[in-house]
């Protein structure tokens, strides 16, 4: 070998990325409806169709679980926020960042193969609130990821070649795409993203293998559509209605559940009507896209109460009787449970301490019955203020959350933060912020709280414990078998928590601020938790809050396991 | 409050950066002397003025290092290598990027401030072999930094504020800085990067508190100066002779150790003669950069052989006799040991296998005994090619070795690794590669190592162990009155080896490779150890070695603990 050092540093940048083969692959349709009950690996986002984010395994427990140490990390090397939810297959761990993909060995923490994914630099300017990756879907050996110009992914899971790419979109036009596709069958399902840009929502199925497009799924009905009627004059065209996180599935009705976003702009006053499916959630067969039956938590919208929030699927007892329910902590401050066959309504009560948008909810016509500040809103007009709780943040952001069949609690990253809303008079240009509103937020007074991780009872609509911090936690929640529950601060600890007292047991400093869902998962005998550090999100880039400043941006994915175990293996 | 988003995003970005001033901070100069006896804190580069990077703590020891554990991490936000060696004060942890400064509490990583520096980004293309910095100097409150764009930085170690800052020269003529600076009284004194930039190079000193210049120490003595007859013609106006790397001191004898780079361009028969100081160790009287004596390693250095590597002092017994020495492993593959009172060459013995350029030193005359094949070379000018070992990465490169008077070795991150050499017609241009030469690598075959962590017998020459790595470890070594050894792999792993045997105890994945130097130190009865992580440097840059490609770029600080005080603290 001969080069002079400026050739060498060609040669450097020319090596390829992929280094060894990763071991094989597969998992067929079963294995994916299976995932919450196979701990061994996590093939689905959600850990699991049902999307409740609990695992099976307790070797790390309630008992033991102080003794959670770091195994390994691994750099992502990006600082724009990590959202990445691992997926976990023979021994192999699977993460995205916005703009690449990597392999890791799960017991070593080295990186098998990573790609680097570009895409065009205008793309950011149409991301609201981050920019930000939710992980892949996986089935037959074969990794799916969107990517922010809107394209869907398929790379394959040995060496992260890439096998096609599909666009669902122009970017230019406000569209974004950050969701983690769910697979069912030989359907991939991804949504759109981009509710203050002025879109038209929708939800796309394609095939696995080809990435051809089989079916799209407008969340706003078109001319002619049933649902139209419900969006005064041209609204509709530029209503919103985003679908940017993942569905849930029930195998048995072969219904996916998909939640739908904002309506757009914030502005009511220029779209009136219900303006279907702003703030719902669609009940969607997934072969085609059809939809089933649909519940709108939000009717008109003006909040930016975005639906999109996890559905999880769970068997409850309400009232005594046993029901297979759809459930949904919303953005608006109500925990809903659905009947997950019939889209029935068994259940709408607050998560949150402060609502003051609605007095309640009609069980009867599933509306929310609006507080008195709320109609004078609607009286009034552009240019009224009023004070809301909560939020456009939420009274739960997208940050998932989990349920435990165990303790029948759900777990769930609450926001106690209130804004000043005015609608004004918006003004449409493609790939621009579209409100139609000014705001200011509205803190909690004193030492309360922003944010609370709380255990709440779906079932009775009760709350058993909080877990309340200055800054709020929204990266997900992930409880276990084990009577622990995880979750990540973004001011970068771990912590671990007793699942039946909200105890705090653990914390670890990740060195970043944490804003992804934590994962668990066993391999060769020994449990490992996982999560991505990174700060950034809605709440870092919004919020104005001042003590972030104190965390720095950063991109790593941090694994622990009980010290007994990481030191047999070391 | 009011605003819309826009302005909230505004609002953000205005935030300060310092959020929580850090505890009272003062060091007096006895401080400073003392600070290899006081493992509380880490007050000097090399935990001491003498450069052993030897703590005399052993709470972490050979027995129980295996249950080393993580305790905190802090993401330092950049992917440009990390190289700083963390200073430790009143419980407090201070670190540097190449652009960035960070104050963090020891107890719980968190940041007590961050500041941003700004430089020109043209600086990043004066800077041979990495974007990187290498760390705090700090004296009674105040902090000492070097800049790329040739800036010494002074900071209030409270509160980050920059105290004052002053420039050595214009970086646009080829010259960098990345030195940790060296505090001795009231000087801080520095040396200027740039040697494959065709600059002249220099040492500085500076006051401590108003940054005024008081002296400069040019290493190629000026028109009329001793030694300028050691350059033939002009070539001494561009003739390299960089001081990258830290001093150590001695403060009876008051003497400052520096060490001189490299001659530009490569290609020796350009500038004829020894080209004093090229290749050498000064002993400088650090109130006025007086040369007290000298030594040159490497007269009319051929192969980049920068006589920068750390100068440690230690008392050694040779030959029976105590001495008090001052000693370095060089690039050119020899360990030599000086008394370090007179310059006094008491041993110069190869501490790696494969050492071709010499046959050996002459012990009175000091000078290198030239290699029939280096003598060829030298008869046949420009153009011959010549296969010589070390390489120009040398037999050690910059990463400080560590010494322990307990085990009586030093530590060493040895390379094997040789290369084909030719000297051409160079072509000097301000601020642009100025090598006068072609290469090529001639790597170890088959299964032998690129690297060698050594343990080495100063006294006696020998060896007394290895821990081989088929990539080299290049960033520095800690031992320990436990009778640990600690250092990092471009891979990413922290190892802990026996002092005594090199067997591995531990290693902990770091999720970037490590080119920086770990430290120990103790905080509340607490001994922690502390390393930056973050892939980068001359190797990653410019060895081609396809392996690392597997490894991401990162940054972060990584802190460990023994378990259970880990657990007692949680």
């Amino acid at each position: 070998m001969r080069w002079t050092l400026a050739a060498a540093a060609m040669l450097v940048a020319a090596v390829p990325l992929v280094t060894q083969p990763g071991p094989a692959v597969a998992q067929s349709a079963d294995e994916l409806k299976n995932d919450s009950a196979t701990p061994g690996d996590i093939l689905t986002y959600g850990m699991g169709y049902d999307l409740k984010r609990f695992s099976p395994l307790d070797q790390i427990n309630a008992g033991n679980v102080a003794d959670l140490v770091p195994v390994w990390t691994y750099s992502l090397a990006g600082n724009r926020g990590q959202e990445t939810q691992p997926i976990v297959r023979d021994g192999v761990m699977y993460v995205t960042t916005n703009d690449s993909s990597s392999a890791i060995d799960v017991k070593t923490g080295k990186q098998l193969w990573k790609v680097a994914h570009q895409y065009p630099e205008q793309t950011n300017r149409v991301a609201c609130c981050g920019i930000v990756n939710r992980g892949f879907a996986i089935k037959d050996g074969v990794l799916y990821r969107t990517l922010l110009d809107a394209n869907l992914l398929a790379l394959d899971a040995k060496t992260g070649e890439e096998k096609w790419r599909s666009q669902a979109i122009d970017f230019r036009d406000g569209y974004s795409m950050t969701v983690t596709p769910l697979v069912v069958g030989d359907v991939v399902i991804t949504g759109i993203s981009g509710g203050e840009y002025g879109i038209r929502g929708f939800i796309d199925g394609w095939d696995t293998k080809t990435g051809k497009h089989l079916w799209r799924r407008y969340t706003i009905p078109g001319e002619g559509e049933k649902g139209n009627e419900t969006w005064s004059g041209d609204s509709w065209k530029h209503g919103g209605a985003p679908a940017w996180m993942t569905g849930s599935y029930d195998p048995e009705l072969d219904l996916v559940y998909w939640g739908v976003g904002n309506g757009g702009p914030w502005n009511p006053f220029v779209r009136k009507g219900d303006n279907l499916y702003v703030g719902s959630m669609l009940a969607l067969k997934p072969q085609t896209g059809e939809i089933a039956w649909h519940y709108q938590f939000s009717p008109n919208d003006p909040f930016d109460y975005d639906g999109v929030n996890d559905l999880v699927l769970a068997d409850l007892e309400i009232g005594g009787t046993p029901r297979k329910v759809v459930m949904q902590a919303n953005r608006n401050g109500f925990f809903y449970v659905l009947d997950r066959a019939t889209g029935e309504l068994l259940s709408a009560k607050p998560f949150v301490d402060k609502l003051t948008w609605a007095d309640g909810v009609d069980m009867k016509t599933g509306r929310p019955i609006h507080s008195a500040a709320v109609k004078k809103m609607y009286e009034e007009g552009e240019g009224h203020e009023v004070n809301v709780w909560p939020s456009a943040l939420g009274g739960k952001n997208w940050a998932p959350m989990s349920y435990s069949p165990k303790t029948g609690l759900a777990y769930i990253n609450t926001l106690n933060i209130g804004w000043n809303y005015k609608a004004v008079e918006p003004d449409y240009r493609a790939g621009v912020f579209y409100f139609g509103a000014e705001f200011g937020w509205d803190w909690p007074q004193g030492d309360e709280p922003r944010g609370i991780l709380r255990a709440f009872n779906p079932a009775t609509g009760e709350k058993k414990w909080d877990f309340p911090s200055a800054i709020p936690m929204n990266g997900g929640v992930l409880s276990t078998a084990g009577n622990v529950v995880f979750s990540g601060a973004q001011t970068g600890e771990l912590y671990a928590l007793d699942a039946e007292t909200g105890k705090q047991l653990w914390k670890f400093q990740t060195g970043s601020g944490i804003i992804a869902p934590p994962v668990t998962y066993e391999v060769d005998g020994v449990q490992y938790v996982t999560v991505a550090s990174g700060l950034g999100g809605v709440y870092a880039l919004f919020s104005g809050d001042e003590r972030l400043a104190a965390v720095p941006p950063g991109g790593a994915i941090y694994t622990f396991a009980l010290f007994d175990k990481m030191r047999a293996t070391n």
